[in-house]
């Protein structure tokens, strides 16, 4: 893996405390988080906060290597089962869509990684970064605790270009056991 | 996750014993192992016990979705920090691999997760099996101890082609925390 990834997740228990097996493999792996969710939480439903098609400013051209003013779909998600677990920002810019992958986008409420297997898309996955930050007021709202987040933000590649980019945070005292 | 997966699964738990999350998630991901070892045990190293290239036999034939007789790399190793991880086997046909990934691949002694990203290589996994059985001789030379064995079968698709087939086992003992 990454050495700077592996630092960080050094760093963060420094700061913040140790972590979980299963809370450093959610902020490292380049699987699917779904997958990980449905087999250590039971089967994982979404919850779409928000979900709307935007022109690219400038920071999301640069995250996405698209053009500024090019369409993206900007979606918002809670991952849980009875409990939130983790909540997700993606941008993905829809012209690098095929037409089966963007409707079942659309429809909503459907996990990212299962819609990705659905559709048997080879990828790979690139970490940029992990790490932690206080809670906004959202944040508290949705998870009614006041921890820390971990975080992390991720790229999935596709013919060797930006497909999805991920950012996915929880809040620490998720995944301890 | 496909169902069938999770009742494996839930079957161990019944049989063997609870499954720590780490050991779920070893047992079920589409990511790369390797980077999953690294950061909950440190950086791994791979051991090679044994390397050759074989005529594929029917069952290869049958895994790989090759020919009778199509070349076939086959791999034995032990994923390892300072003891043993994970015992890991893999069928590679060689007429699927691009050169470079070849020479890499022969070379030994790289994990195929670390191969897969040097090379940029889009993939899918699929997980085939979940099962536990009794350790054989061999195993219980290299693992030092008696416990159940947890293993799974999943292929690595590239370009719609079965690029490596995988079967990785661990004592029930690794992991636990």
């Amino acid at each position: 893996m990454d050495k700077n990834i592996l630092n960080e997740i050094k760093k963060i228990e420094k700061e913040v405390g140790t972590l979980s097996n299963a809370q450093k493999i959610l902020l490292t792996t380049d699987g699917s988080v779904t997958t990980i969710l449905d087999v250590i939480r039971g089967h994982v439903k979404i919850e779409t906060l928000e979900q709307k098609f935007i022109e690219a400013d400038e920071e999301m051209a640069r995250l996405l290597d698209v053009d500024v003013g090019d369409e993206v779909n900007y979606r918002v998600v809670v991952i849980q089962t009875q409990e939130p677990l983790i909540y997700a920002v993606s941008l993905i810019p829809i012209k690098r869509l095929e037409k089966d992958f963007k409707e079942d986008l659309i429809r909503a409420d459907v996990p990212i990684g299962r819609i990705l297997r659905k559709h048997n898309i080879e990828s790979r996955r690139e970490i940029q970064s992990v790490y932690f930050e206080e809670k906004s007021p959202e944040l508290k709202e949705i998870f009614k605790e006041d921890s820390i987040m971990l975080a992390r933000t991720y790229s999935i590649i596709h013919k060797d270009e930006i497909l999805i980019w991920l950012m996915e945070t929880f809040p620490y005292t998720n995944f301890r056991d």
